[in-house]
C-alpha cells in the first residue's frame, strides 16, 4: 500500500510517519528545501515512541521517497494526505490537482482544522476532511468530514494504521475538537491578558487537574460522575443556571495585538524555555506513551484502540522454538541505571508465559472458564543490558509438560540474536473457584505434550537448574 | 491535626478523604441524614485509589466522626472546608457562622467554584476560596484566592497532604480552571443542540486528542511544541488570526431549555448507562491511578506532586532486619487471573533493593557519580497470592556482601505478617562508564559489611539457594 503525502511539516510528517511504520510506502511532495529534514525529524520521535505502545511488533517500515513532481508522488497511492497551510486559495490550487491526478479509488484527505468539505471543493474537487491531531504518529483521532460512503471508506484505512476516526454527522467550520479548543484558546488570551494567570499557571490549572479527567473519559461522562446517582439531569439542573452567570460577558474576542502575543510568548519562554522543543517534544512523546499503555490496561477511550490494533498484528513464526515475544523496548521500562529494568525483563517474560499458554489453549476463554496457569517460581539470568528502543525476541522451550507442572525456559534476545537474560519458570495448573492444583483438560495437555515431546531432544539451556549465584559449569 | 468539614456530598467527602488518608482527624456537620452514608462511599473509593498512587505507605488513617452541631465539629480543627450549595445567601449565614466559632489561626476554606472572596466575605467573614476538583482524593489541584499571607499558610498545608495549590493573582468569578471548563461546556451544548455530534462523539473528540496532551502539558506548552523551532511568536501567527474566523459566531449562550437538557441526559444514558455510577467511579479512579503513576516516571505535571509528595513519606522501620517496603497494592499490578501479577513481584523486589541501596549509600547521589549495582540474577517463590489494596511489607536478609558481591534475601509479606513471596537476587557493584563491575566505594562497602556480619548469624532462609522446582528439605 502507498500513500502519498503532499506538503510535510509537523502534520504531514506526522502522517508520513503513522504510515510508514505500518508497513505503507510513502511518498512525499513538499517543495520547502527543508522538507526532508523536518519530516525525518518526525519519523524519528515516531520511532522511538509509538512501537513503545504496542507489546508485539509492528509491520516491517515501508519505503520513504521523496519526489519532485506531484504526480510522481500520487502515482499509485490510496491515500493521498494534503497538509498544505491554512489558506483557501492555496487549498483550492493544489486539491485541483490532485483531482487531476489521483487514481480514481484513492482516499484524498485535507488535514484542514477549520474549512468545511463543501469550502474545499468548491471548485469541483472530492477531497474529504481528514483533521489529525499532533503528534499524528501517537494521538489517535482523526476528525471525518464529507460524502458518506467516502468517510466509512477511509475511516477503515485509518483503522489499520491503529487511529480513531470520528465521523463528524455534519460539516461545520473547525469540526468538533478544534471548536471546544478555540474556546479554551480565546479565554486563555483573556485570562493572560487580564493579568489573572500566566501561561504556565494555565497549564498547571489543566494539567493537575480536569486534564487528567478529560484523557480517559471527556467532557460529559466525567459530569455524569460528578452528578453521582441523580443522574445526568441532576447535574445539569445544578450547572446549566451557571451558564447565565457574569463570567460570560468574556465572550468577545480579545483583540490581537503585539503586546498580546510579546506578554504570550515572554511568559512562555519563562515557562519552557529551559527546555528545547527536541527535548519537550521528547518528554511530550513519552509521556503519551506512558498515558496510553496506562489506558491500555483498563481499555478506557485510547488505550481500547491501541489495545485492538495490537490484536489485529500478526504474531511472528518461527521453525524452531516457538517465538513467544516481538517488541520494541519502551522508554518506561528503563531505569536511573540506563538501561531495561530487570523488572521489565520478568514483565516481558510473564508476557511470553501468556503467549505460550494461547499457543498450548490455555488462552483468554480457557481462563474466564475457570482454569489457568500460576506461576510458583521464577529465576532471572541479566546476561547483558538493553536500552529503550531496542528490539527484543523471546523463544520458549519446555523443559517439563506433564500433568499438573508445565516448566519453560524463555531465550531473551536482542536484533542481533544476543543473548541478554533467560527465565526460567515453572507453573502449575489450577482451578481458578477452589484456587487449588489440578491437571489442565485434554486439550491442553495434548497440546502442551507436543511441545514437550519435541523439547525433549534438545539440550537442557545453558543456565537451567541452576541456583543463584551457582558458577557455570564447563562441558 | 484535625480538620472540619461543613456540608458533605462528593465534593466535602473528597475533602475528608483526602485529610484522613493523610493522617488527619475530620470531623463532619451535615445535616443531611444521608450524609454518612455518601461520604463513607466517597471514602471508600478514596482508600482503593489513593494510597497506590505511592510506593510507600501513607500515613496512618485519622479518626473520623460526624458531629450534630457545628461548634462541636469546628472545635480545634486547623483547617476549616465548607462545601455546601452554590447559593450566595446560604455561604454567606455558614461562612459568618464558621467565622465566630472557628479558632483564630484556622485556615476558613470555601470549595465555590464560582463566588469571589470580596463576594463570600462581604458580611464581614474571613474565608479563602480553595477550590478543588472531583474527585478530590486523587487530583492535585486546589485553587487558592484571597488574602496573600493567607493563601500561602494554606497553600503549605495542602502540600503535606499532597496537593497542589494554584494561588490565582486577581480574584475573579470562576477562577481559571472553571472559566475554561465553562468555555468547553457551552461550545459542547451548541454541538449536541445543533446535532453535530453526540455526548459521545464529543467525548471521544477528546479522549482520542487534546485530552491526552492536557494531562501531562496543558494547552501553551502543547502550543509551544506544535510551533517547532520557529517558537510561540510563530505559532500564535499562524493561530491567531483564527480567533476572526467565522465559528467565533457561536459565542453566544444557547437557551438552557427542558429539550437540551432531555437531548443531552439522553445521549449521556445511550453512551454510559450500561455502567452504574459507581462501577464509572471506579473506572475513571483506576484511570486516574494508571495515569498519574504513569507521569510520576517522568515527574510531569501532577506525576511530579506525587514524587515530591511521597519523598516526604517517612520510610517503616524496624529492630531487627530493615524494613525496604511498605506499600498498598495498585489496581494497575494486577492481572487476568485476579491476583498481583508475577511481574510486580519483582517490581516491588527490585523496589526493596534500590531501598537497601539506599540504606547501604548506594543512593541516587551514588549512581549520578558513576558507580552503581546491576542486577545478575533472581529467583523468586510464590507462595501466596495478593490482592488489589492488600498491603504488603518486605524485610530483607543480606546473605553475602562482600567485595563487588552483594546477594540479598527479600521476604514479601502482606498485613498479617503471611509470606507471599521470596526473592533471593544477586547484584554486583559496576562502574557506570565502563560498565564493568568493580568494588564499591569505602563508605558503602563498610555499611553493606555491617549489614552482612549483623546477618550472618542468622538461619539461611527457607528456599535460599535453590534452583527452580527443588523440592523443599525437611531439617
Amino acid at each position: 500500500m502507498k500513500a502519498a503525502i503532499v506538503g510535510g511539516g509537523v502534520i504531514g510528517g506526522g502522517w508520513a510517519a503513522r504510515f510508514l511504520l505500518n508497513g505503507w510506502d510513502v511518498a512525499v511532495f513538499d517543495p520547502d528545501p527543508e522538507a526532508q529534514r523536518k519530516i525525518g525529524e518526525v519519523i524519528e520521535n515516531a520511532r522511538r515512541s509509538l512501537p513503545s505502545l504496542y507489546d508485539r511488533s509492528l509491520p516491517e517500515e515501508g519505503q520513504l521517497i521523496f519526489h519532485a513532481s506531484l504526480s510522481d508522488a500520487v502515482q499509485g497511492a490510496a491515500w493521498i494526505q494534503e497538509s498544505v497551510p491554512e489558506r483557501l486559495e492555496l487549498k483550492h490550487k493544489v486539491l485541483g490537482n490532485l483531482t487531476d491526478l489521483a487514481q480514481s479509488d484513492a482516499v484524498i484527505g485535507s488535514s484542514t482544522s477549520g474549512f468545511k468539505p463543501s469550502e474545499l471543493n468548491r471548485d469541483g474537487g472530492r477531497a474529504i476532511v481528514a483533521h489529525p491531531f499532533n503528534p499524528v504518529y501517537l494521538l489517535p483521532l482523526v476528525e471525518l468530514v464529507g460524502e458518506k460512503s467516502e468517510t466509512e471508506r477511509a475511516a477503515n484505512i485509518l483503522r489499520d494504521i491503529g487511529m480513531y476516526p470520528l465521523i463528524v454527522r455534519k460539516e461545520i467550520e473547525a469540526h468538533i475538537a478544534d471548536r471546544l479548543l478555540e474556546a479554551v484558546w480565546r479565554e486563555s488570551l483573556w485570562l493572560v491578558k487580564d493579568g489573572i494567570a500566566t501561561t504556565a499557571e494555565i497549564d498547571e490549572a489543566i494539567r493537575m487537574g480536569f486534564g487528567l479527567r478529560w484523557a480517559q473519559m471527556g467532557l460529559f461522562e466525567t459530569y455524569r460522575v460528578a452528578g453521582g446517582e441523580a443522574g445526568m439531569k441532576h447535574f445539569m439542573a445544578q450547572f446549566g443556571p451557571a451558564l447565565e452567570w457574569p463570567w460570560t460577558k468574556l465572550m468577545d474576542v480579545p483583540e490581537f495585538t503585539e503586546d498580546l502575543v510579546d506578554l504570550i510568548a515572554g511568559q512562555s519562554d519563562t515557562q519552557s524555555g529551559h527546555m528545547s522543543i527536541r527535548e519537550l517534544e521528547r518528554l511530550r512523546d513519552d509521556n503519551l506513551v506512558g498515558l496510553l499503555r496506562s489506558l491500555k490496561k483498563s481499555g478506557s477511550g485510547a488505550g481500547g484502540v491501541i489495545s485492538s490494533h495490537e490484536s489485529a498484528l500478526p504474531h511472528s513464526a518461527s521453525a524452531s522454538l516457538p517465538i513467544t515475544g516481538d517488541r520494541q523496548i519502551p522508554q518506561s521500562w528503563t531505569d536511573y541505571n540506563g538501561h531495561m529494568n530487570e523488572a521489565y525483563y520478568l514483565e516481558a517474560g510473564a508476557a511470553a508465559t501468556d503467549r505460550f499458554m494461547e499457543l498450548i489453549g490455555a488462552d483468554a476463554d480457557y481462563v474466564a472458564a475457570g482454569q489457568s496457569y500460576f506461576t510458583v517460581e521464577n529465576h532471572l539470568r541479566y546476561l547483558d543490558e538493553l536500552k529503550e528502543g531496542e528490539r527484543l525476541i523471546i523463544t520458549t522451550q519446555v523443559l517439563e509438560g506433564e500433568g499438573k507442572r508445565m516448566k519453560l525456559f524463555h531465550f531473551l534476545k536482542n536484533a542481533d540474536s544476543k543473548l541478554a537474560a533467560t527465565m526460567e519458570t515453572l507453573l502449575l495448573h489450577v482451578d481458578l473457584n477452589s484456587r487449588s492444583s489440578c491437571p489442565p483438560g485434554a486439550n491442553v495437555a495434548s497440546r502442551l505434550g507436543t511441545f514437550a515431546a519435541k523439547h525433549k531432544n534438545l539440550p537442557l539451556p545453558e543456565g537451567a537448574g541452576r541456583y543463584v549465584g551457582q558458577r557455570s559449569q564447563v562441558g
